[in-house]
C-alpha cells in the first residue's frame, strides 16, 4: 500500500476496471468493432446518492488515470494531484472524481501493448486507428457501467480538453458544465508537424520492428525519448526555459567542445526522454498523437464549429493560458466564438502566466481561482447539495 | 557548365578554394591546432581596383558557398539568389560578393567529411569541436589570402548573423558596415533544446556508427532527416505553416486511419527530411549545431555584451522579422541596445512578416528595401565608386 497525504492508492485498486462492450461492441470511427475490451480507471472522493457530483477528468496525452494520490507505477504523485483532493481546487469532499486511462493508452485500457480479446494476441500495430470520438465513446460506456447518469463536470487539459469539447458535441444532455484548458477544436499545422516529428523517431528506431516489439525485450526507448524530448520544449514558454535554464552548465564549470550535455537543458531534456520510456508505451504514443492530429470537431457539422454545440444547456467554462504556444489562446477564442454564435452559456478567462502550456499541471493560483469559481457557482446553479 | 540567368557556375568554379594554415597553424577555441585546411568559397561580381566593394555574406546552419546562380551540386538556384545578382538588393555590378562554406560544412571546406591532412584519413568524430568564432577566423584567413584588408560588408542571417558579430567584435576594423539579420549575440534555452532533440536523433540512428560511418555505404540519413524536420518547423511561424498547409489532405479524400503522411504538412516536412539528406553531412549538422549552442558573445567580455562593441566604428543595421520566434525580434533588440550603450552607429527594422526565420531567405520587398538603402547608404558614406 502507498500513502499520499490524502489518498491511499492500495496495490488492488491499480486494477480497478471494467470490461466494456461485452453486449454490443464499440464500433471505432475506423470501422473496426472493439469487443470485451478493458478501461481502467481511478476515482476520488464518494458519489452523492443522487448521483450528481459527479466530475470526469480526461487526461492528456502522456497522463493516465492516477491523477491524484500516490501513482502505484512510478511512486510519484498523480498528475493533478495539486489540484484534485480533500479541500483543494477540485474538492474530493464534494465531488466524485473519475478519471479513466484512454482508450490506445498504456496503463491498462485497451491499446497496442495489450491482448486482443479475440484473438490472444498482443494487439501491437494491429491495433486498430482510433480518435478523440472514439475515447469519448469509451469513457460514456464506463459512465453507463458506473450508472451515472449526468456528469456534473467533464474537464481536462490538452488532450484532455479535446474530450471535453467532444464530450460536450456528442453527449451534450449528459454534461452538465464542460470546462476545456489549454486545448484546441482542432490540431494545426504545426501541432501536427511537430508530432510527426515525434512519430518519425519512433518508427526509425530499429527496435520498434514495425510496432512488433513486445515479444522481444528491447523497446524502441531511443526513438520514444526523442518523441517525449521534442514534445516537451513545446510544453513550455521559451521564457520559461530561459528563466529555468538559461545558458547554465550541467555540474561543470566549463564547455567540453564536444557532444555530452554541457547545458542544464540538455541534461533536464535527456532525463525527460530517458524517464519516460520507463512508463509510456512507444505504440500508444503514436496512436494518441495521430487521434490528436485527426481531431477536428467542426468537420463533422455542416456548419462549422458552432454546430456542434447548438441548442446545447451544458455551462462551458474554457481556460487558456497566455504563453501557450502550443495551444494558443487564439485556438481557445475560436472555440469561445463557436459557443457565443450560438447562444451557448460560456465564460473565457485567459490566465496570464509565464510557464506555458503546462501550467495548467502547475501551481497557478489565478487558474485555480477560476476553476473553483466556476465549479461552485455551478453547484449552486445545478441545486447540487452543500458539503456532507 | 550550368546556366542560370545571371552566373555561370562552371563545374571547374565548384572547386574553387584556398587552402588555409600553411606558414602558420589555426588555433581553434578548442585548442587543437588546423594546418593545410581547405576553404572553398564562390565570388560574384568583380572586386575593385581599390578593393574596396568586397561583401562577405556569411551563411546559416544548412547554407554553403553557393549564394546565387545555380547551386551545381543541388542543380537548384543558390540559397539567395534572390537577393544577390546583378540589379538585385546586392548588386553584383557594384559589389564584390564572397561566401565561405564554413569550418565544419560539407561543400569542401575542412570539416568531419574531409580527410585530415596530417593523417591522410577522414576526420570523422575525430574532427576537433568547432565555434563561430573559429568559423569567422576561418574566413578572415581567406579574406587574407584575397589581398582585401577591410570588407565593406559583412552580413548573413541566421547563424550567418552570428558570424557578422563575431566579425564586427574580432576585427573592427576590418568591417565598414555589419548587417546581422534574424539572428542573436546567444543562443538561447529554447534554441540549444531544438538542437539537442536533433543531435539526439542523429547519434541514435545506429548507421551514425559513433559518427565514423564514412567507409560504409550507409549513412545516418534517418536521423538527420527527423534533426532536419523538427528544425525546419521553426524556421517557419505558426501561421505560415497554417496558411501554406492548414489540415489539407495529400493526395487523399480523407484520413487513411494510419501513419502514411496523411496531412500535407507531414509530406511537406517528410519531403524537407529526405531531400536534405542527399546534399548535407550528419556529423556536420553535429558539429556546426554545437557550435551555435556554444555562441554567446557576451561571455568573452567582462561588462557583457556592449564591450565586444566598444570604441567600433562599424555602422550596423540590426534586422529582425515579427514572426520569427526562433531569433526573435527580442535578441536583435539586445544586440541594438549593447550597441546603443557604446554609441556605436546602428540602424534596426524589425520588418513585419509572417512567414517566420526564413523570412531572410525569401520574398520580403520591405527587407529588401531596408537593405538596399543601408547598403546604398553607406557605399556613399564610405566613398565608394559609383557604378562601374
Amino acid at each position: 500500500m502507498i500513502k499520499s497525504d490524502e489518498f491511499e492508492t492500495k496495490m488492488e485498486d491499480y486494477n480497478k476496471h471494467a470490461i466494456l462492450g461485452v453486449k454490443q461492441p464499440l464500433v471505432l470511427e475506423c470501422g473496426v468493432s472493439l469487443n470485451n475490451f478493458p478501461v481502467y480507471y481511478q476515482t476520488y472522493g464518494s458519489l452523492s446518492e443522487k448521483k450528481d457530483n459527479a466530475i470526469l477528468v480526461c487526461h492528456a496525452l502522456s497522463g493516465d488515470q492516477f491523477l491524484a494520490g500516490v501513482n502505484p507505477t512510478t511512486g510519484k504523485v498523480g498528475w493533478w494531484n495539486l489540484v484534485v483532493g480533500p479541500d483543494k481546487v477540485i474538492d474530493t469532499n464534494r465531488y466524485f472524481v473519475i478519471c479513466t486511462n484512454i482508450l490506445g493508452g498504456c496503463m491498462g485500457t485497451v491499446g497496442p501493448k495489450e491482448v486482443n480479446s479475440e484473438t490472444g494476441e498482443i494487439w501491437g500495430s494491429n491495433f486498430p486507428m482510433i480518435t478523440i470520438q472514439d475515447m469519448v465513446r469509451a469513457q460514456a460506456l464506463l459512465i453507463d457501467h458506473l450508472a451515472i447518469d449526468k456528469l456534473f463536470c467533464v474537464i481536462g487539459g490538452s488532450m484532455g480538453g479535446m474530450q471535453v469539447l467532444e464530450w460536450a458535441a456528442t453527449y451534450p444532455e449528459r454534461v452538465l458544465t464542460a470546462v476545456p484548458i489549454a486545448a484546441a477544436a482542432q490540431h494545426s499545422a504545426q501541432n501536427i508537424a511537430f508530432h510527426e516529428v515525434g512519430r518519425q523517431a519512433i518508427m526509425a528506431d530499429p527496435n520498434w520492428c514495425g510496432g512488433n516489439y513486445y515479444a522481444s525485450d528491447i523497446f524502441p526507448d531511443r526513438g520514444l525519448a526523442i518523441a517525449r524530448m521534442v514534445a516537451h520544449i513545446t510544453y513550455l514558454s521559451e521564457p520559461s526555459l530561459q528563466t529555468k535554464f538559461g545558458r547554465r552548465l550541467q555540474d561543470r564549470e566549463s564547455i567540453t567542445f564536444g557532444f555530452d550535455a554541457d547545458f542544464q537543458v540538455e541534461s533536464y531534456l535527456r532525463h525527460q526522454g530517458s524517464t519516460f520510456v520507463d512508463r509510456f508505451d512507444a505504440n500508444s504514443y503514436l496512436y494518441i498523437t495521430r487521434a490528436m492530429d485527426y481531431f477536428d470537431l467542426s468537420e463533422r457539422f455542416d456548419g462549422g464549429l458552432a454546430e456542434a454545440f447548438r441548442g446545447s444547456k451544458t455551462r462551458f467554462c474554457v481556460i487558456s493560458f497566455s504563453s501557450d504556444w502550443l495551444y494558443p489562446t487564439s485556438e481557445s477564442r475560436m472555440v469561445v466564438h463557436a459557443l457565443n454564435s450560438v447562444a451557448a452559456s460560456v465564460s473565457f478567462a485567459e490566465i496570464r502566466s509565464d510557464k506555458g502550456h503546462d501550467s495548467f499541471l502547475l501551481d497557478e493560483p489565478e487558474f485555480w481561482r477560476v476553476l473553483r469559481g466556476f465549479l461552485s457557482g455551478s453547484a449552486d446553479y445545478f441545486g447540487l447539495d452543500e458539503f456532507s
